[in-house]
């Protein structure tokens, strides 16, 4: 499972992976009211995210790491939220991987300075895909969960 | 209740006020030790959490504002434990309220631009300690209670 951690958006993206094939099994996004206070918020997207592992009971969750390049204000915001769905995993003993935007560029285009539109097509291609998903936070999750799939058939190979 | 969000160390206090006096209950510190990963200090800093507030049962959870001069790695790690924190009480339907740093001084002492120790001093004094709380998280958490605890009496005053 990936995570595209945020306040306002959640993207979630649930694959399989046996080593060399893909099958995408649900994606989606979740979206917190801005009218509700913080920690309003904040428990939407852990009861949502919950509800989601719940569910698809995902052996591995890979989350997303903050850009650095954004203002201190955002950045509380997000790691708030960002700390809740790294806890929804954690309290259900499923172990967590952290990948930072490089990385996940690199794992699903090759390249570490590929632009969104090209991680977005890159992900429509490598699932099969009929449409680019929407938002761009679904199709961001659904980068990580690749960028962990890959990343895991490297250690597989190497160890 | 009030809590000094951290990832490292979590302070918190348990006050009473009856509108005039103050009476502490309880007040400590939580560390989680840094060799472990960052899911695991999380959940081990919730679950801490989630115990102290199933035990005293607060009727409100004040927690400090983070400081804006920090930098970003630091507001994202402090962010993610602060989100967990927020969460163990909405979790619980426990209103939070959020206090500035300045908010926060200016209730404790009068001052805005107070120093650490006249903070602590006061804190001291308020509650009647014989000593100083350490770790100066537990301090702070406590002067986050009392203006908690101010801000509660002036709006039953004004409305």
């Amino acid at each position: 499972m990936g995570i595209d951690p945020g306040l306002a958006i959640v993207g979630f993206g649930i694959i399989e992976h046996d080593g060399q094939r893909f099958k995408t099994i649900e994606y989606g996004s979740i979206n917190s009211p801005a009218h509700t206070d913080i920690p309003a918020r904040l428990k939407a997207v852990y009861d949502d995210i919950s509800f989601i592992i719940e569910k698809y009971k995902p052996d591995e969750v890979a989350v997303e790491e903050l850009f650095f390049n954004t203002n201190i204000k955002t950045a509380i915001m997000v790691g708030q939220a960002r700390g809740t769905l790294i806890l929804a995993a954690a309290n259900r003993g499923i172990p967590v991987f952290e990948y930072t935007p490089l990385q996940v560029k690199q794992a699903v285009t090759g390249y570490g300075r590929a632009e969104k539109i090209q991680i977005q097509q890159m992900v429509k291609s490598i699932l099969a895909l009929r449409e680019i998903p929407t938002p761009d936070d679904t199709a961001d999750a659904l980068a990580v969960a690749i960028c962990h799939a890959h990343s895991r058939t490297l250690r597989a190979i190497t160890t």
